[in-house]
């Protein structure tokens, strides 16, 4: 299945009921484990939910004050990633009650509290099999909230000759993409810049407000290189628009800004598809392909 | 007083021997909220201290998990700064301990348990004034360990032709700063990012391993705009050398590493000095003023 039949079927993912084997209300605290596209998940979730605390954990090492208290939960779409197996064994030997989310591996034969999704796809197109269960866990969504997201992300891929319109620009221009966030919307820009660099082998820049208003600002308001696409995914936040007017006025920057409706949820599922399709669309405008990443299975095999 | 005497005071700041008035013991987590230069305190703390949770809040509200087990501490070196006024108001609601390291302000006025740092400089040239009181009481440093912060630091400066050299390359060859860091240097990477930002009027781009290899590795193996000029910091791990000698493999790519002896502390404070100093000589090179964040202010101005 090629990129573009692989980023098209998120809107599909989504549905998923799926939903973690725990009693939430046991713990203080969740530690997820995951890198890269598995590991996205969890920034995804921690923008939605603030009820307890979500610790990311991305490299080898649980910090030492994770304890049995928390859930520990692993996301690795193929199970074999090293710096998730090993935190796993360290929750293991912690005392944690530990949950999987994954496509077979070790993984899979080590943790039997787990949700199996499909495997053979690349593990970044299989973003919505990983986070639902989170969510589905976590915000306790209906039919209905799947339903409305699932369309929000259909609604946006119908925008494809906008986001084409887009692409272009940053390949005619070689711009480098700049994605600016608020704190409802870290995991989003996360996710946009990763894609960027595995799909269309970019780097890319990202940020979130207000905090980049004590620091970024100073660069957008000083023409320098490289020369950049700068876009806002902002949930429209009072002061937040406030900022970025204020930003726009003051350094002479025309932001992209990408409309949406519907609530947190839909507008992030949205904004996700958005962006993984620009991704897309870069690949094909610089004629590189979208699925290969090669150079890091290769880098995995180097150091195995 | 000008930037690089500014810059230089690091060497004599962290030897603060000012600790917050509060016994830790009695707390579940910290909740450390701050902006920019302030802000990046947090990060600091939060790679050399692990046995509680440390929660970074960059921005206007404190997550709804946050209660009266949570120490909070607000960072602001103004103490006017608006997100952590409001982050501070929600503490006291909560039932929150609350203490401040501020040079005045609103905040100096409103928290009785403060550090007060000396007035007059740049937010961001008050670090070691900011980062001590944190380090001081949650690591029990003793003279000695901080004389040996200092002497790293100092040692660091006088490599200043090295960190010339460094940028003049990057400034002539218009190159993108990318500052790679490793689980222990993430507040570093962050420090030189934004430092780059403030005093060079330059976009930086940061990164950290082992995430590193699950993403930008693709971008590192493709040669495309812009052309980056690349720096690792890391603190030596063999798990994490190794990745470093494979993505240099597969990637055909030379990193700046910046040599370093001593312990995480000795280390990242060393670096952070490499860092300030770097952003200080870009700036010098691209005719800009180090000191000149007026764009910042006039924004606090416009939206106020």
């Amino acid at each position: 299945m090629d990129m573009q039949r692989q980023i098209l079927e998120l809107k599909e993912q989504v549905l998923s009921r799926e939903s973690l084997p725990v009693d939430i209300s046991r713990y203080d605290s969740i530690v997820v484990a995951g890198m890269g596209g598995s590991g996205v998940t969890s920034l995804i979730l921690s923008d939605l939910y603030q009820e307890k605390p979500v610790f990311s954990v991305m490299g080898y090492d649980l910090p030492k004050f994770v304890d049995k208290k928390s859930l520990f939960i692993a996301v690795s779409y193929s199970g074999n990633t090293e710096e998730t197996l090993s935190c796993f064994e360290q929750a293991l030997e912690r005392g944690c009650d530990a949950v999987a989310i994954t496509s077979g591996g070790k993984l899979a034969e080590r943790c039997s509290d787990r949700i199996m999704v499909p495997a053979g796809i690349q593990p970044r197109s299989a973003l919505g099999y990983m986070v639902m269960p989170l969510i589905n866990t976590f915000l306790g969504l209906t039919d209905a909230d799947r339903k409305r997201i699932s369309d929000a992300i259909a609604g946006m891929f119908r925008r494809e000759n906008e986001i084409r319109t887009h692409a272009r620009r940053i390949v005619e221009r070689k711009m480098l993409p700049v994605f600016i966030g608020d704190t409802s919307s870290r995991g989003v820009v996360t996710r946009w810049r990763t894609q960027i660099n595995e799909n269309s082998k970019l780097i890319a820049y990202s940020c979130f407000l207000p905090e980049a208003n004590h620091n970024d600002t100073v660069w957008m308001a000083n023409r320098s290189w490289p020369e950049k696409d700068i876009t806002v995914l902002s949930g429209g936040e009072p002061r937040i628009e406030k900022r970025i007017r204020a930003m726009e006025k003051l350094t002479g920057l025309t932001f992209n800004r990408i409309s949406h409706s519907g609530g947190v949820l839909e507008r992030n599922f949205a904004w996700i598809a958005y962006g993984d399709m620009l991704s897309y669309h870069i690949a094909v405008e610089r004629g590189v392909d979208p699925e290969d990443v090669s150079v890091l299975t290769r880098l995995k095999n180097e150091i195995a």
